[in-house]
C-alpha cells in the first residue's frame, strides 16, 4: 500500500518511534516560528536551557501580536525578543512586517520540510505542503536548542475535493463547510490531507485559508500537496529554489477518508459563538451588522484583500458599519498600494490598520455594546473581540466586503458579477522589516525591561495529591477562557503573576484569590478541555495558581502537551458520566501516581466529600510520564539529551 | 489707527463687549468642532441643554482620538456621539477619516470665521486665516447651543517673519524657535498674528503647523492672513467660494511686537520634557533613538508626509528604529497610495498607521523603558506617549526622517539634497467617512453605551469655605499631570468616576483617596497651572473629587475658564512669595467669597494651621463670577439666555 504526503515527510525527518497511530514519535524540525505574545516565554525559557546557538535550519521570531503598544510593556518584549534573535541566530520580523502565518508562507515555509510554531495556526503553511505543527512554547523552546520535536503519531484524514467552485464561493467557505461537518472535535487526533481535483483551482493562499483553520477543527495539522500551483506561488515569491513536488502515492494508506464535492458548498457563516456552528448565509435571518474587520492569518492575502477592493469600488461603506481591513503583510500592502487597491479601499470608506493580527486577537476593534461584528478570521469565541456582549459572526472575504456595503449580512451571489483575481507576475519581496542575524553573536545582550518575569517551575510530582476542586467546566472550554487574550492582557503575556488575576476569567469570578485561598487544587473539564489557542500561559498561569491535576472528558491536544510540559497531570475519566460525581470544593486525593503513571494501570481517585471512588486514566506516553514525574519538560530536557 | 486680523473678524462677530484688551466680549460662533475624548462630554451638556437644533452654520463631531478600541467603551462613544449628532444636525466624521484639524483645514474653515472647538489645537485653522480658539468642552456645548462664546479680549501680539527659511529648515523649526524665545508662558494672555514677507514661502499648512503650536505658547489662538497661498489651498480642496482675501491693515495697532528672520533658524529640537525647552540639533549630543513617530495635527499633512517619503526612498530604517507614520488625513493617505509614496515608506520599513491622532496622545506606541522617542508632534511632557521613562524629542518631519535612517538624532542639512515636494494640482477629496445630518432629526434616538455616565454637576457657591490642601504643586502642571491621557484612560473620558482614580497620577499617589479622606479641599499651584491640553476633565475631575478652590501663582487660559465652567474657585495670589506659606495638609478657610468675587474686592484666607492670613485675588469677569456663583456653567446656562 502507498504512502500518504505526511507519512512520507515524517519519514524523512523521523528520528525515534514507529510511524503508527498512537506511537510516540520524534522528528527532526527543519524550521520553527515564534510570534511575540507566546515567544517572550519560548526565549525565556529557551535562555533558561544555556545553549550557544539553535540547532533549526531556519527560525524566525515574528512580532504580530502586540503592536497596539498602549503601554511599555509591548515594546521591552519586542526588545527582548529581538536580543534574544540576535544572540542565539534566529531571524527578527520588526512590527509591521505583517502576520506570522502569512510571512512565513511568504518568505520562508519549504514543501516537504516540518516547521513548529508556538501558535495554534502555524498549519497555515501547510497550504505549500510543510508539515505545520502548532506547539507549546516549551515544545517550540526544545525544537530550537535540540531540534526535534515529540508527539503522538496522530492518525491521518484524507479529504479529497471534488467538483469545483461556484461564482462567489471560496477557500473560508470551504472550511466553514468542513467545520459544519466534522465540528470542533472532528479533527482531534487527526492530520488532515487534502486531495483530489478540486485543488486544482485552488491558490496557495486559498490552501493557506483552509490548513489555517484546521486548527478549529482541532485537527494536529492540515497539508496539501506541493504541485504546480505551489510552484508557481514560490517562484513569484522569488522562491524558486526552495519548491519539490510532493504527493501522496495514488494508493496511499488513510485511517479515514471524506470527500467533499465543491459544487455543494455555498457561502457559509459561522455563527456566534463558536466556529464550527455553521450556516449557509442563505439560511439565516436578515442581520443589521455594526462592524466588518477584514484580515487574520486566516483570510489576508493578496487575493483575499484584492477582491474586497473590487468588490468595494465605487462604493461606499454604510454609515452604520465600521470597516477595518489589516493586511496580512507589509508586501500586500505595498503591492496594494502601488496597484491603486488601497486607494480604492480608502475611498470606500474602510480603515486601514497596521500589517498585524489586530482585530483577530482583540488587539483594538472592540465593536460596541452589543454589536454584530463581521470576521474574517479564525475563531468567534465569546468576548475574544473584547466586547462580551458583541456577537461575531465568521465569513469569507467575499461576503464581509458585500455586507460592507449593505449594511447587513449579504450572500455575495446576490450581489452581480464576482470580480477575478490575477495572481501577480511577482510578489513584491522586502527584506527591510527582517533583521538577520550577525556572525557575531557572542557580542549580543538579552535586554530585558522591567515587566519581564521569570516562568514558574515546577517541582517533581508527588504520589500523593489532595485537594479541592476549584472549578467545574462545562465541554469545550479554550484557553481563552483559561487565560483570556486581549488588547489589556497582551502586555502581560511576560508575567505571569499578574496574568493570573485573569485566570478563567470569562467563566468564574475571582478564580485566582479562590486558588490562592484553597493553595490549588484540581480542575474538572468536560470535552474537548483547552481547545483554541497554543498559548502555554493556559497551562503557566494554572501552575503559578498551583492547580496539580485537571481531570476531564477529554483534551484538545496542544492544550494537554501544555499541562505535562508545565508538570500538570492531565487525566481523563474511565467513565465520562463520572463527571457527574464531582462538584465544585469537594475534597479530592489521588495516591500512587507515579506508579499509575509508569504502568499505565489508571489512577484512582478519592472524592472524600463523597465518599466514593472514580477510575481515571493517563493517555500520556512513557515519556510524557517521566516528563511530569521530573515536574515539567523544563527540568526533564535539562536531565536528559533526548 | 488701522485694525489687526484679528480685530477686524472680532469686530464682525462681536455680539456684546469692547474690543479692549482685558474686557469680557462674546462672539457669533460660525463653526464648532469636537474630538471623541472631550467630545462625550460636550454631548452630554449638550443634550442636558434640551435644544432642538443647533445655532451655529456648522459644527462637525470628529472621531480620531479613541480609534484603537481596546474595549467596547470606545466603540460606545463613538455610537453615542454620531446619534447625537444625527439628532442635533452636526456632521459626523466616522473614525479611519482622520484628524480633526487637519480635515477641518482640508474641508470646512473658512478665512474670516470664528471657530470653536474642544482640543486646544483648535488654533490649526489659524493657519487659513479663520479665528480658530479651543476652548472647554461646556464652552463648545454652549457654542453648538446658543451661538455665542465668551471670553476676556487678549492682547494681539504681531510676529512678522522676515528673510526665507534656509534649505531643510520648515514649518516646524519656526514654531520650536518661537517656544525657544518665549516659552511656554510667552503666549498666554495673546492672540499671535503673524504677518511680513516670510509668510510668502510657507504654504497653507506649513502655516497651520505654526498656529497649532501657538497652543504650546500658551496663546489664545494664532493666525496668518488669507492670500493668495490660502486660496490655492482652498482652491485645490475644491473650496475656492469659501475664500476671501484678509489682512491687517498697513497700520495696524499691536500690543506687542517682534520680528524674526528665517535666515538666523536652522533645525530645532524641543528636549524632554517640555516643548520650550528647545536647541538647535547642532548643538546637542549624539543621541541614539528608538522611535521615530510622524504625524499628528502638527505635522501629518500631504506636503509634510511626502517629504518623510522622498527622504526614505531608496533607503532603509535603521534595524533599531521603530518608524510609524499616522497619515492626518484619509484623503492623504489616498494620494500617498495613489502616487507611489506610500509604496516608498513600506518598502524603507515604516509602519503604517491608521488615520488618526494615535502616539500623539499616547494612544498607542508607547516605546520600551527608557526610550529615546522621536516625533513630529506638538507635546513631550513626561509620561504622555505611554511609557513613564521614555524621553521624547520634538522635531520637524524632515529632521525625523533623516533619523530614522541614521539611527540617531540627525541634523537633515547634513543629509544631502532636499527634497522639493510640489503641492498637488487637486486634493483627494472624499464624503465616505463623513456622516451629513438628516432632515428627519426627531427620528433619532441618542444610543449610551453603558460605560457613559452622567457628568458632575456643582451647586451654588457657598460664601464660606473650609478644607484641608489636598497637594501642593509646582510650576507648569499639565492637564496630563491632573488627569493623565493614554490608552489605558481614554476610554473612560466619559466616565468621571472611573477617571477621577488617576487624578494627578503623574505627580502624587493615590490622590483620590486623599481627597475622599478629607471629603475635599484645596489645591495650591505654581505659575502656569493647567497647561496642556484644553481636557476639562482636568476640572470635572477635581470637582467629582470635591475640590472647592485652586490657588496658584497663575493659570493657564482654558483650564482656568474650565474650572469657572465647573463652579470650582480659581484664585490667585497677591504675592506670589504667599506661595511659600502654604503646605500640604494646611487647614484653610475663605469666607464671604461671594461679595469677595462680586465686587472684585479681594478675598482673605486664613491659614487655621500657620495662623496666618494671605490676600487672594479673582481675576475673572462679574459674568465668571456669575457662573461660580450658580454653580458652575450649565446651572447659569440653563437660568440665563445670554
Amino acid at each position: 500500500m502507498g504512502k500518504s504526503l505526511v507519512y512520507k515527510i515524517l519519514e524523512r525527518n523521523l528520528l525515534s518511534g514507529n510511524l503508527t497511530d498512537g506511537s510516540e514519535i520524534s522528528v527532526k524540525v527543519n524550521q520553527t516560528l515564534t510570534q511575540d505574545s507566546t515567544g517572550t516565554m519560548v526565549y525565556l525559557q529557551l535562555a533558561a536551557m544555556d545553549i550557544q546557538e539553535i540547532q533549526t535550519e531556519l527560525s524566525v521570531a515574528y512580532i504580530d501580536h502586540n503592536t497596539l503598544q498602549a503601554g511599555f510593556e509591548n515594546a521591552d518584549d519586542h526588545e527582548f525578543i529581538k536580543t534574544c534573535a540576535a544572540k542565539y541566530g534566529i531571524i527578527y520580523s520588526k512590527p509591521g512586517n505583517g502576520i506570522c502565518h502569512q510571512l512565513h508562507l511568504e518568505r520562508f515555509a519549504k514543501p516537504g520540510q516540518v516547521l513548529i510554531g508556538s501558535d495554534s495556526h502555524t498549519p497555515t503553511c501547510g497550504g505549500i505542503g510543510t508539515l505545520s505543527i502548532g506547539a507549546g512554547g516549551l515544545d517550540v523552546a526544545v525544537a530550537m536548542a535540540k531540534g526535534y520535536y515529540f508527539f503522538k503519531m496522530p492518525k491521518v484524514m484524507n479529504i479529497e475535493l471534488v467538483g469545483s467552485l461556484q461564482s462567489w464561493v471560496s477557500a473560508k467557505d470551504v472550511i466553514l463547510y468542513i467545520l459544519k461537518r466534522l465540528s470542533v472535535k472532528g479533527g482531534v487526533g487527526f492530520i488532515i490531507e487534502y486531495s483530489g481535483e478540486g485543488i486544482r483551482n485552488l491558490s496557495a493562499t486559498d490552501r493557506a485559508t483552509i490548513t489555517n483553520m484546521g486548527a478549529e477543527l482541532g485537527a494536529t495539522t492540515s497539508i496539501f500537496p506541493s504541485d504546480e500551483i505551489t510552484k508557481d506561488f514560490l517562484t513569484k515569491q522569488g522562491r524558486s529554489q526552495d519548491f519539490v513536488p510532493l504527493t501522496a502515492d495514488s494508493d496511499a494508506h488513510y485511517d479515514e477518508k471524506m470527500q467533499i464535492n465543491l459544487d455543494e458548498i455555498t457561502s457559509m457563516c459561522a455563527m456566534p459563538h463558536s466556529p464550527d456552528h455553521v450556516k449557509a448565509i442563505r439560511d439565516i435571518e436578515v442581520t443589521k451588522i455594526d462592524q466588518v474587520a477584514i484580515g487574520s492569518c486566516t483570510n489576508s492575502s493578496y487575493t483575499d484583500l484584492m477582491k474586497v477592493a473590487r468588490i468595494l469600488e465605487g462604493k461606499k461603506v454604510h454609515p452604520d458599519v465600521s470597516l477595518v481591513v489589516s493586511p496580512g503583510s507589509s508586501s500586500i500592502l505595498k503591492m496594494m498600494s502601488d496597484n491603486g487597491a488601497l486607494g480604492t479601499l480608502i475611498h470606500a470608506g474602510a480603515r486601514i490598520l497596521e500589517a498585524a493580527c489586530g482585530p483577530c486577537i482583540g488587539m483594538g476593534q472592540a465593536p460596541k455594546s452589543k454589536a454584530i461584528s463581521l470576521r474574517t478570521f479564525n475563531r468567534n469565541f465569546e468576548g475574544r473581540c473584547g466586547t462580551k456582549d458583541a456577537s461575531v459572526f465568521l465569513v469569507s472575504p467575499e461576503t464581509a466586503a458585500c455586507s460592507a456595503i449593505t449594511g447587513f449580512i449579504t450572500d455575495p451571489s446576490l450581489y452581480g458579477e464576482k470580480p477575478v483575481i490575477e495572481i501577480p507576475k511577482q510578489y513584491h519581496v522586502s527584506n527591510h522589516y527582517f533583521i538577520y542575524p550577525s556572525e557575531h553573536r557572542a557580542d549580543h545582550e538579552i535586554v530585558m525591561g522591567p515587566n519581564i518575569k521569570p516562568f514558574p517551575v515546577n517541582e517533581p510530582l508527588a504520589s500523593t495529591m489532595t485537594g479541592k476542586i476549584l472549578l467545574k467546566t462545562k465541554d469545550n472550554v479554550t484557553t481563552d477562557d483559561i487565560i483570556p487574550s486581549h488588547a489589556a492582557l497582551l502586555p502581560f503575556r511576560s508575567n505571569i503573576p499578574e496574568l493570573s488575576k485573569h485566570c478563567f476569567g470569562t467563566i468564574a469570578n475571582d478564580f485566582h484569590i479562590v486558588a490562592k485561598k484553597y493553595n490549588g487544587g484540581f480542575i474538572i473539564g468536560g470535552e474537548n478541555y483547552g481547545q483554541g489557542s497554543s498559548r502555554e500561559h493556559a497551562a503557566l498561569v494554572p501552575l503559578y495558581l498551583g492547580i496539580k491535576v485537571v481531570i476531564a472528558k477529554s483534551f484538545a491536544r496542544i492544550h494537554k502537551a501544555n499541562l505535562i510540559n508545565a508538570g500538570i497531570l492531565p487525566l481523563t475519566f474511565v467513565n465520562k458520566k463520572d463527571y457527574l460525581c464531582l462538584d465544585e470544593l469537594d475534597d479530592l486525593r489521588i495516591s500512587e501516581v507515579l506508579s499509575g503513571l509508569k504502568n499505565h494501570k489508571g489512577i484512582t481517585l478519592y472524592n472524600k466529600t463523597k465518599e466514593i471512588l472514580i477510575p481515571l486514566q493517563f493517555t500520556g506516553s512513557e515519556r510524557d510520564a517521566a516528563i511530569l514525574a521530573a515536574g515539567g519538560y523544563l527540568n526533564y530536557a535539562k536531565q536528559s539529551n533526548f
